[in-house]
């Protein structure tokens, strides 16, 4: 099988130039980073009797700054009752072992762990249902063994390995997922390993000429970005996670940026992917921009969420760091108004770096997080005063605002703010100012913390994604919003939340982005299957009001079941048979895409072979 | 089976916006078109004792004007020998029909011919091999039965019906093939029937508010071009071939537009694809912008070459007619600084719709094509002046030409302009005016009815393309052409011409098409045999210099030897798989991509089901 691996492009690095990245994550990923939530540990939302604050100094609203609105507003929404903090584990599950395997990885001096808590933490992503899963120590099955492989070599051979022994692997690259793809099937019998790709995090060869780089997948997002940064150099790709998900991660997911009116998403910034399988590595021979020479393999391997094989090694574009960012932002009348905006200056495809809108529900969420000091402005106290004295007919109770995020050169971003609040004019849409776009974006990476605050005191929440043509994009928000009110209100849910925003524009259409939180009764006893219940309502709405199963968030699990209805049983099918053809022991086992019911019967087939 | 296709595309349209296109190509391709050589039966290069014209209205340099220069410049280049007009043969193979599917057919009410002419037309496609072969009427397979299906669901009962009586179908669309991928396999035994798409060549709906449109698959470039013309709006893919090919064609290929810098590559003009296969039909559901659910098999489909089932309708982007079209050119010292200039372009984003730059020898041979009727500057006397008068240093014969194309409106366009001959400066480009850039872009049209007079005249010659990352475009330039120079001498052969000319560029690389035309001696009794080989030589140096093996013909059979090593043996591998699932019986049996040793045997796996 080895003469199938092609390394041509290990052979055409230069070795001097191999950058090594040290990673913000350490290889004990809990010592920095939460095991049973979101991002760091020392960064959280806590609240004492009266107030309520965030804590770490790793972002604008933290330093244990009082943020009094927040409270006031989730008082209004909610009614707090306090959690314990969850604790870690003591004793976990006997690690499974398939002793060839588990030998040969100790003889071939591989880094391996079978430490409990290590395998633990490894055993789930990020959605709602795996953090409460994990909290409750619910889950029946976690990882039997972690490995650090160094390079794609290492790869090749743990595969090989594997294979051969029929252990089950996982690759686990930042543990963001929000589509439950990396979660360990809890029915499986084999071992699990868990392929841990932060030790392969190096800059393997960056080229200035072509301006385009070779990155090892494990390189977490904010690594990469300030690798390249040293070099004068971005790659642009902004996911909301980018402080911990890795570039294998937004490969196997198709992921998409903040920025990707600029840099494109992933697939556009991808030139060449080298996936190791059961059967060999596929790769292109080439890094040529653009080919014709069928099918196109890199958008199989996009979106493969982990099934099919690993990725090791990724050559991507990058660009120059623009000259100039700035922010800015734009309230309008009302959320119409603004997502006609939106369309026409998509229509005009002059969309800055990032525009995003929000509802007024959100709007009044985000302000809620406003500390008192002083970093932003009182941005609701001043534009009451703006909108009462200058202009007439804006209700704050209505009002949609838009953030901006500028790039390029001065001139540059000066014609594009110019254009901008040209055409936004045209729509009611009224300048803002910086700041308040800026606080937006912060906004962003701290908005998955609130989800773990909401944890500890019985609100559940969760946010989920879709993309939809423009002339839906409205009512496919306001038929959203209305299916889940009235799914709340059959359930006897008093206090909820649900609000929207737009998040990316296209020719075509647009990304729009659900956050849905409620408190549950003190008498239920599932709260995450409920909130799963009336999740999966919204999901037919979506999917009835001609939006799509996912933007950018992938399948995995939790979405299966609207799979065959959005590629077609033929696509089913095909992905079947690539499935088959490049792991027909199911060694990739995390059995994304496919519902129970559609899934290879591989036991049937292996006995047959 | 039929309960497996989804018609919801279908069940969509709005019956009352379908227009009916009245196509440029009648049925009876033959009367217009040339059934022996490139494009329209009126318009071709002649030539009498002294003179050479191009006979037709259809082309400005057309009307049977003289075109002096061009008989020189074959008079230096090449020795003329002329052979006689090519006669379609009177007798034709008897056709092999499956007595069911015939007449199953003729039950249906289906349009269709067994008629020898119009069967033999459509043997085969536009590659040097196809019309030597068919001037030679060398065929010994000739397609047995020709339909016209009106609409998808005519197509589903022919695959269906195919499927049942296993009968061989290819895909025909505007038959302007060049890498032989619609020629009959000359050894198929079982009957040959020819969908020809031609009759399914609506505008099934139009969304203005969306700005995309849904047409079937059949419709030829210009048709579809017109007909959204009419509404202010166009598609603006533009592949040389666009007066012939068709839209079902463009993705069966993997097609690539002279503008694709403003409207995309065909793969980013294509929202949804409606593909019919033998297991029933391939769709995506919805037609958002963008979407995550697993691996993207829009993009098996495009590149499929014919061989996976046939397109019938697609949901493409279209945008506003730009206000303002303006062509431009550039003379450089060299090509070497036209490449960097190019580069820089590229790497600042701010190519104009088209940006082309030829090489000294295309640009004297381009020069060539210069009528005495003053509709083109006399552009070398004058450039020769203005050279030597104003500019020291710039050697005729040795400059390099671009030809430019902006679009959008006046505002946009001038500052293009700028910014373009600004950073053009530095590379010290010169402008050379607006007529030698549109005469550049009508060469397009015409060149392809180059390579007929030289084969009316003893003279082979073709083109083939490729693409190259930046760093390696110069390089693969002067290899290939000092590969094929060698090859030459070689074979002793005096007569040739090899020149070069990047068309397209991108963020990390370009693509470069090389033309190279011989003339063969009296006793060389397979030319285009001699011409295959050197071409050979010449792919493997392409290769070799680190360009792909097609930026946007594909593989069909002539370019099958290299497909293994461009995509992987894994990459082969998965191409069969999903062959095998959608066709198991390999009705769509055109045998593209794959060589004949790495062809699946699917008698041996026939016998054993």
């Amino acid at each position: 099988m080895s003469k199938n691996f092609d390394t041509n492009i290990a052979k055409t690095l230069d070795q001097t130039t191999i950058r090594n990245v040290e990673s913000v994550v350490p290889k004990k990923r809990q010592e920095l980073l939460k095991w049973y939530g979101w991002g760091y540990e020392d960064s959280k939302f806590h609240i004492d009797d009266y107030s309520l604050f965030f804590s770490g100094s790793r972002y604008p609203i933290g330093n244990d700054v009082e943020l009094p609105n927040f409270r006031d507003w989730m008082g209004q929404k909610f009614e707090l009752s306090v959690l314990e903090k969850p604790k870690l584990p003591t004793t976990f599950p006997e690690p499974i072992l398939n002793e060839t395997f588990y030998n040969t990885i100790k003889d071939m001096k591989m880094d391996y762990s079978v430490d409990g808590e290590d395998r633990f933490i490894r055993c789930h992503g990020q959605t709602l249902h795996d953090i409460y899963n994990i909290r409750a120590n619910k889950f029946k099955r976690i990882p039997d063994l972690i490995l650090w492989p160094k390079c794609h070599d290492d790869v090749v051979k743990i595969v090989k390995l594997a294979d051969e022994n029929n252990v089950m692997l996982i690759p686990f690259g930042g543990g963001t997922s929000v589509s439950g793809s990396i979660t360990c099937p809890q029915d499986e019998e084999r071992s699990i390993v868990v392929i841990d790709t932060s030790q392969m995090n190096r800059l393997l060869w960056l080229d200035k000429e072509n301006l385009v780089a070779c990155f090892e997948s494990g390189i977490i997002g904010q690594d990469l970005e300030r690798t390249l940064k040293d070099e004068g150099l971005t790659m642009g790709h902004e996911p909301d996670s980018i402080e911990f998900s890795t570039l294998g991660g937004w490969i196997a997911t198709r992921a998409s940026g903040m920025k990707k009116n600029v840099y494109g998403n992933i697939e556009d910034i991808v030139i060449r992917v080298k996936m190791v399988t059961c059967k060999g590595v596929l790769e292109r021979n080439i890094s040529a921009p653009r080919v014709s020479c069928g099918p196109d393999f890199n958008q199989l391997i996009l979106g493969s969420e982990g099934t099919l094989g690993i990725v090791t090694e990724v050559i991507v574009k990058v660009r120059p760091l623009p000259a100039v960012k700035k922010y800015g932002s734009l309230v309008f009348p009302n959320f119409e108004m603004g997502v006609s905006c939106l369309r026409e200056i998509a229509k005009r495809r002059c969309q800055p770096a990032s525009i995003r809108l929000m509802d007024n529900e959100q709007f009044h969420f985000g302000q809620s997080l406003k500390a008192d000091n002083g970093l932003f402005s009182k941005f609701i106290d001043s534009l009451k005063m703006f909108l009462l004295s200058k202009v007439k007919g804006y209700d704050l109770m209505k009002i949609s605002v838009a953030t901006l995020l500028f790039e390029g050169d001065k001139e540059e971003v000066e014609k594009q703010e110019k254009l901008i609040y040209e055409i936004a004019d045209r729509y009611s849409g009224l300048k803002a100012g910086e700041t308040n776009g800026q606080k937006g974006y912060v906004l962003t990476y701290v908005i998955a913390y609130i989800r773990d605050l909401g944890l500890n005191h019985g609100i559940i929440s969760e946010s989920f994604e879709t993309s939809v043509p423009w002339d839906k994009c409205l009512s496919l928000c306001i038929n959203v919003k209305a299916c889940i009110e009235s799914e709340c209100k059959k359930r006897g849910i008093i206090y909820y939340l649900v609000c929207y925003r737009v998040t990316q524009t296209y020719d075509a259409g647009a990304c729009v982005y659900f956050y849905f939180g409620f408190r549950w009764d003190s008498d239920c006893s599932d709260p995450v299957g409920q909130y799963e219940e009336i999740e999966n309502k919204a999901r037919d709405e979506i999917l009835a009001s001609g939006g799509s199963i996912s933007h950018h968030h992938g399948i995995g699990k939790i979405r299966a079941k609207w799979y065959k209805q959005s590629v077609s049983p033929i696509g089913v099918n095909l992905y079947k048979s690539a499935k088959l053809e490049l792991d027909p022991k199911n060694i990739f086992g995390l059995n994304n895409l496919l519902t129970e019911e559609d899934q290879i019967n591989f036991e049937t087939l292996n006995s047959k072979l």
